[in-house]
């Protein structure tokens, strides 16, 4: 594998890792969870919980780490939507 | 690798990959992208490309199309709010 595959791997994994950080502001800030999806959110931290189990399986570092700041990013919106679905629905 | 970690591993992918359909077909019914980070899509979008572009490098399909899937949900959703951003401040 290049050096240059290699960096573009590791940017990609940064930059879908780290998105979740300015929606999770986003939303933590307005509280405003509208246009988001709840089976979005459901199916995605519930992936990301199973990639996390995942990586401790065949113990790969990588994973491990990038999964945990997605899951609680994720885990936080979700909750959001879930507590803004409920209270609407009062 | 066991045979339960593996199928883990292709579970997680297909949550991971799919939830970005229930949020596509929201954006797409409702127009209303209020909600949504234009940061998160921007560094998400960018971020799967690369994804799919490491893919196309190491000849791997499962990441070619996993990354095909979620580009196209990914860039609809921001297509949406790049939309909506720059008709609000008209």
């Amino acid at each position: 594998m290049l050096i240059t595959t290699e960096v573009i791997g590791y940017i990609a994994a940064t930059l879908t890792t780290l998105s979740f950080l300015p929606q999770a502001l986003l939303t933590l800030k307005t509280r405003n969870t509208e246009s988001l999806s709840l089976s979005m959110y459901s199916l995605f931290t519930t992936g990301v919980l199973l990639w996390l189990i995942y990586g401790v399986s065949i113990s790969d570092k990588a994973i491990i780490f990038a999964n945990s700041i997605t899951f609680l990013l994720a885990l936080s919106i979700l909750s959001f939507k879930i507590y803004n679905t409920l209270r609407d629905r009062q």
